[in-house]
């Protein structure tokens, strides 16, 4: 399964949710991370974001297509992907 | 066409890229939206958003799906979206 997840979660939060999602996914934007995963590391993935989000105010959002090809992706102006071997 | 839009960009160009989006596609998270969209369409909302975005540090992201139906979306947390129709 390929998934795009996206959160937008408190400043205090913000690097903890990072460095989960990167654990699971490939970050490609920001708060933005993509990437192929199965359903038992994603529900993985959930369990662990709700331990860290705040339920009031915190989201995230997961886009999921059973296959990649099935996504096009375009982009506009920078390319941050690139910048994240040097992270 | 389905997308999902979601833009990284300087917080002085924040607001237009928001009003932009928001004229093409539904806002469901800090910088995403989505929502089907035509090709030409599309199109003058990337042109508008070169004209808004700094050519070096911003960036816009568009994941494109022929059909709705070929993405799941799921909401762990908040869903912002409802606050939308407030705004």
């Amino acid at each position: 399964m390929y998934v795009i997840a996206v959160y937008d979660v408190g400043q205090k939060r913000v690097a903890k949710m990072l460095k989960l999602c990167r654990r699971y996914l490939n970050w490609i934007q920001n708060s933005v991370f993509e990437g192929e995963i199965s359903e038992a590391k994603l529900l993985e993935l959930k369990q662990e974001a709700m331990m860290i989000m705040d339920d009031e105010d915190d989201s995230l959002i997961i886009f999921k297509a059973r296959q990649e090809k099935w996504l096009e992706k375009e982009i506009v102006g920078q390319e941050r992907q690139n910048l994240d071997t040097f992270l």
